[in-house]
């Protein structure tokens, strides 16, 4: 089962700066073997559900031993049945309607 | 590492009734050994990372399974490490302050 | 328009311990005339989407006040055209199918 | 009060393709004066707080007249009084960090 996941953590207890953090799950992300899509408030990726979950609890792992005693995170994930679907078929095909194609 | 959950599974190109789908989860949730909390937009668990999330991909399969082509899910997930902290746990500290005592 | 809104407010960069700030989140709900259900990851209202919404600014304001110098807060938000629903509805519906009824 | 707000607005009840209603809720962004960033699961916009949650019960009356009965959106949004930060602040933050600048 294919997954497209926007994730963005949030480190409670360590102040006002988080992006070391996010730093640290990009990196996380792309050594799981998956692309970051990293937009303005969180990041993108898409594979296999246990791929792309196994490396968002790789994240909160890294967060918590860089520090953080509490993380409060937010995911949208969507699947689907009906076909294949990625996350650049799913932009393109907004933007092309958007330009009147 | 625990965790504690907020989920929210939309079936998407099923109509506008979801509430058998809903029922499928909780049933699911509870079938992995979790107690759901049931509330107005959602559900709470807590557990295990492996078994909560375990279910929350069970979820998926099932809905799919039902006749739902596409699912778009939103979860809320807490982890900490500075202390052990139950649902309950973080509900009753909001009741008793609230209760001014 | 009438809404059914779950609020997560997250105050960022003042401790790990988050509750005064629900806390004063719950009282501000509850001036704005809603009756807030709190659950085990934020909170439920529902009524007018002018007064939810006004409601939702006025909890960020307040924290803000409180101290925190940056709050990331998660929402889902629900309208719907085809007839009325409460947040009593909706829970009932799955529960009475949950119980076979 | 500026906030940044990624937005994903899930109609349900017309069948699984919703990027017509996407594409409406780009250009009542666009007509409220905003500049959304779109994503691989919603799209970023950030401005005064009125202006933004405007655009955003803007977005819920278009999709609903479309004919969409039911929607669930969600919503993160963030709000600072440290400093100003705009989504491209945020964004190159991150990336510098990754490329060890």
């Amino acid at each position: 089962m294919n997954v497209i996941l926007d994730l963005c953590v949030v480190p409670v207890g360590v102040g006002v700066s988080v992006s070391n953090y996010v730093v640290a799950c990009e990196k996380v992300l792309t050594e799981a073997g998956l692309t970051p899509h990293l937009h303005g408030y969180g990041t993108i990726v898409e594979g296999e559900w246990d791929q792309v979950l196994g490396a968002v609890k790789r994240c909160h792992e890294v967060v918590h031993e860089m520090g953080a005693p509490r993380i409060s995170t937010t995911i949208k994930l969507g699947t689907r049945t009906d076909r294949e679907q990625t996350v650049a078929d799913k932009v393109r095909s907004v933007e092309e309607k958007l330009q009147g194609r």
